[in-house]
């Protein structure tokens, strides 16, 4: 891969940490709490350093035992840390119980290291060493100088014809009811958007006849725009599969639903899906390749533990989501 | 909750020490027990202490670090202990293995400090302080001691005007072939009775030309009984699903099926239906409402490890057993 | 026990949730964190409900599964939480390595529900349904609304006559260099003060020429103080062993060191003693027997993980810190 | 069982420390490994002798704690370990990953204690005490001693009349590519052949128009051979279900297929499979008897974590792999 | 070794299921247990069946998972289990927490297979195909039939000549305060008698002037007796220590103390001894050698988690009670 | 830190595999083995990373998940892996289990991907980007490839004025009684000796006085080198301490012996003392000081599980091996 000379891959956002409830357990009678590190960023990030990509993160952890720990897991997966400030503040963190239902997340990421210091970089500097800048609405949904800084950094990136891509990531616990329009600009800067027809329409504050018609629209207003891509969950009782779609300006694809089998860790499936889309992206795959790609990134995120997809590039394409099960041996 | 008034919910039965083998593991090949705490009647007055009911638990534990174990984890899901009695004579035990199957249960319960100390209660005083009075057709099967203060109590409950729940509860090696009609006295004491068209049927010694039948049957036999309600199992192949039905001298209602998805452990479902069809009834909720809780709460419950429902009342009414599966934050 | 006529044990203070690194584990390369309750106020009242007094804790939690997590904590070693107020706001965490060194813990209390709502009680109310008074210098140390209640309750408690037992539990880094001098008015009102001689030089900003001179400085400046109690630890190399001195009014009385052997667990040792302490107290021990029984506690615990004791009466009394090991069969 | 005067049935194969990642884990971010003891005759031998059969497993073992830990576990489940050689060399170890997919296999078995020393038998005798031969097509894939050791075995059986039972086994990545019809010489000497219609096939380099004519022709062109037996995997969509088919030269018999519902670990079901129909053989049972025994022992092996079967000739009996999901108690 | 040809090694008594609380966890707030296989008897005979003997458990098991867990792990150290029965009744279990102190132990073995049915045996028959036999005194102190069979079994030995050894292995809780002199038949029948001064003067209800003349007393007076053999623990503040002592009729030798460090579990231990004794004695050591050896494999022990010593005699050999750690590599 | 304007420090050789044996379990008993990464050279690499230094590793690493593993690992820690090969070939292993003694390795290392390329780096090369060199004796006790190329390069970094620190290492099962004074040319490579006189008498096969004369021997008869440092374990029963010695040419210096307590895990404490005396000589600290930070480093070693000491600059300098015990809050 000779991404290296054109700069990193830069992700901008919180890194959290991850407390999760054993398998079977609440959070009110749990004895113990399995750690992992997340944040909608960060995991993109992760995949995108699995792939091989030089990629680096942009966020502030605090100068603790758990920010050590953070940076660490970044490292592990690859993922470069040089840019990553450290500072006083609390780590964000989010508690998680998979049962029952899907799970349910309790966040406690107030006042954070990165929410109080997510001002500190130099977006203009680092638009002139960057290949890709990634970015998530989570950001603007913390409000305050995660959102201030998101909407900055995207502005210099356009500015400086770096590609965006930009991660709609809705949660309704973030934004209580509160309009997510304040997304727009970033729509704005972004040359990939990873958002569903019903993000679209939510968003744009219209209703489209049909998701087509959404993404055509969103496609006409936002000129610097050249692909969006999301997914799709399906319910058959308790079976649940998955499809992924890609619109470009000159083609489309959706995929054939893939079925999600035993699901051990559904978080971080999208950013999974945004992680591997943005690497057929910088690839130049078509949408049908792309999508493709997408959904086996998503349907194996689903089979591991923690909020990052954990693999090679060989085995994101040797993976097939509609595939016969059979151990590999 | 305005229950405090009107005296404490007595749940009277054995409490007893579950030790599992981990997932996958056989009791003959396991390396360490996990531990719970069960017990049909502690399983209903854990629901109803989470649901914020004033309830007390009647039952014998042994002087032991085990009974110690138990008093403090009924305590932990708010039951009340102060009228548990400790004794001489050993912790009542089931070995439980979850797999190969639907798992299976190695009872070793005699001699218990229940077994033989269950007639050490004066039903008489306890009426006067019981807003309801709850038990299991288990105590009839262990015979005895047990057995007898079920149906002492029961009628002492009866006699002075309490509400009786009474859960069938069959366990066919506790009956080893022995006819069960000998919960015939306790139906008789019962206001609201916890079993299915089947086991009514086999307890009358009657065949039904089909469940209505026999649940007609039961309420015009036995006077005092105001409701009936049971779940319903399906399997479609290895998927499974559950319906509820409450039926009341003036209505009745069956849930549709709800699918169970992947199942943590399914111990206890029945015991967190009956725990919330008699929150129900406390409340006056009518039979399609007191179906769908009853049935929330048992599909709730096999997402989650050990004997006990675990959760609150905000998350009991928030979930829908037929609702689409999403993470909520 | 007779005490519950004269009313309950009231314990005011912080419960904090403590997220611990398994054995042999930094914080920094944790991939699982244990989950125990602490708070020094918590974990006094731990002791005294199992050794069988009416408690109540004093505090506010979160609205939240870690709060239901800590509320389910307290009622299992007996502790009451009917006055436990619910409010918005974070659970107080802390995070514990236990090595190297004796370990050291990340506090992430800031913000938390107590610290916004610890005014939230009405301390006449309160004096007038208690018996005895704890709490400790930690509230102080915290500063706002904490510290104001501290005092503003153990002010009602001594002008209702009742007894309050004030630990010093100095903590360096919440006091961070600050004089904790403000602790002085809790002095005032206490009945008993668990504090060293080093604690009281310190807060009486006084130099002594010796230990017995400190106390007899605080006991005769404080005119309320009955009896102070304290534990000194000795290291021989890396063996450890721990004394326990009480001093009245009129005796006084200093154990031998009692070998601490291999120890699982230090944090709540203090409060261990604390609790043993009080108990002593309630039931009219002398110095020296006081003073045994508050080094047997504080020994146990160290072999104990997590931050409270756990144990029987029996087990206490039987407890020789000073014998001979022998498995017990 | 009266087999015991007829000597022992022997398993002659590699026996494999397998280390696998935890659930949800890959092996790339595991922490822990769990060990189980496998081996395709080592798996077969553990069923036989949980049966109640007199088993031997003949194979080398490295003298180490390893080496002692395989001993051990395979005595565990009542294979006799008096015929297992001890040598240098190391042991062969594969390290297993579940997710995502349906798993993947790392082996580490070149230079085994067994590679270097399968030679070291005499079969002539060992065919004198050999009421049965057990074998697969592993020995063979593994080129060398053990493949010149398994012919030259099973040879020796036939020639001693000892009935053979010999599993294809096939690993893909064993044979690289290479044809795997160097084992033609093993289904010359097998009185049992575990091998699937595509099996034969491939083995036999031979395209049939469908599976019914395979299997014939293998019968036709091997004399010694009394019976045919395989499993089917099914897929619809993310659910499975196996069903299993005996043929002998006189009847043929295919079971429905049975849910295999939440799978733990499939990797050594059709060494339960085998198994159970070698005990089918051994006992006179009928194609559809043998066929339906052998398809319950590879569904429960399903549920069961690690390589064996775990269980009694009670519980497989009791199994039945269609039948309605119910706790046992 | 060519003991086969003599018979087997003997040894009777109950096999208990230990079921042990995680290190730093009382039972009471145990949520998961170990699983350990223990009972004095099977402790020494997996000792000895690890270091190369023929060994027969005789026991009685119960037909449940739990027996066969035990079995498994009785053949896992390569202890014979043919003559082990299985029978209805209970399991046999104790519940152990390590601290805090040195632990302690509840028994919950009434009722057991074993109690029940230990008068199963044919001692004669049994005799003649036993080059040793071993039992301890917890079979006397269970009385009933346990302390019948133990009479009977070890005079039926005695009597065709097979050495006994027995380990008097007072239990303070099983004789609860009963004198423990019925034990004496069992020392008459004795060849090598496990028992401290200490042990000797209780059960001979003497008391001697010194430790010396304990032993020489109880050589005296039982003729068939040739050596005695016990360990002593000192203590030297938290510091742990100990010495084994053996006395025959022609030599006596006491090791130095050899310090134990940190102790993992120390359960066992004296079984660990005995067994390594006996091993001596069957080989013929001297006094100074068996001494050593059996203090080797009582230090060895603390260091192992569970009931019994679990090695080789290569290591055995090597493990040097008073040398410099190092670790080996 | 301004050293990465001069290149990287540059670490050489095996990375390891090390699968360890729970608390209290023999490999021969163990369900589950404990994954840590280790490698002496990983190790020291490992210390210098968190220290804040630039460390390239120089390895070879199979291509496969325990491959991708091991690289993780060392990234998790800031150790460089851009330079680490892949390749075909087995990942090296070694076993551990801890007790009983001070436990016991089993290699498992043969065939390894490093052991078959570790010719494949450009000695030249990568001395005009190195700063620093490390290399320890066990490449040249492997043997074959590794130990030419551990000649080669420290013989290249010698010729250009690159310091090189070399550590003996003497593992006795990989020299298996061969003389490893093949190590000369390495020491005359070195600028910094990690060896005790023991070792260097050894190596040079001269018996000396004292230590001290061991020391100026060295120091006189290799020009290039600096300094020679080791580490001293001393045992007083059951108490071990450790004091650090470090000599150059114009000072010395041995520290007063610091009590260990507790250990947890004291593999990698040799190669921790290295990294903390590396870091020391780049950053021109006196013996005294160096000594002192070399000894901190080993210590807290001790108490983390593990191979590698993790941990931070400031806590390394915090840590005082000497210190009062006590919990920092």
């Amino acid at each position: 891969m000779d991404d290296k000379a054109a700069g990193s891959i830069l992700c901008f956002g919180e890194v959290l940490l991850r407390l999760s409830a054993p398998v079977g357990r609440r959070l009110a009678n749990s004895s113990s709490l399995e750690v992992h590190v997340g944040g909608a960023e960060a995991n993109v990030a992760a995949v995108l350093a699995q792939l091989g990509h030089d990629v680096e993160m942009l966020s502030v952890l605090p100068q603790s035992g758990l920010g050590d720990l953070c940076l660490g897991e970044l490292r592990r997966v690859g993922v470069g840390t040089a840019k990553v400030r450290r500072s006083d503040g609390r780590m964000g963190i989010y508690f998680f119980e998979a049962a029952p239902g899907a799970g349910s997340v309790e966040y406690d990421r107030e006042q954070s290291a990165f929410a109080h210091n997510a001002d500190q970089f130099d977006w203009a500097a680092l638009a002139s060493v960057s290949r890709w800048f990634h970015l998530s609405g989570i950001n603007v949904a913390l409000g305050g100088k995660p959102a201030d800084a998101a909407r900055t950094a995207a502005e210099a990136m356009a500015e400086a014809g770096v590609p965006v891509s930009f991660d709609v990531n809705h949660r309704a616990s973030l934004w209580e009811g509160r309009s997510d329009k304040g997304i727009v600009p970033l729509i704005t800067a972004a040359t990939a958007l990873l958002a569903s027809p019903q993000d679209i329409s939510r968003i744009l504050q219209t209703e489209f006849a049909n998701g087509a018609l959404a993404v055509q629209a969103v496609l006409e207003r936002f000129e610097r725009l050249e692909v969006v891509a999301w997914t799709r969950r399906l319910n058959d009782g308790d079976r649940q599969s998955l499809s992924a779609s890609v619109v470009t300006r000159s083609e489309q694809h959706e995929t054939a639903p893939a079925p999600l089998g035993q699901v051990s860790d559904r978080i971080g499936s999208g950013d999974a899906f945004a992680g591997a889309i943005i690497d057929g992206l910088l690839r130049g795959q078509g949408a049908a390749e792309s999508a493709r790609q997408g959904l086996a990134a998503a349907v194996m995120k689903h089979a591991i533990a923690g909020d990052q997809w954990i693999g090679t590039r060989a085995e994101l394409e040797a993976f097939d989501p509609f595939g016969e099960s059979d151990v590999r041996r």
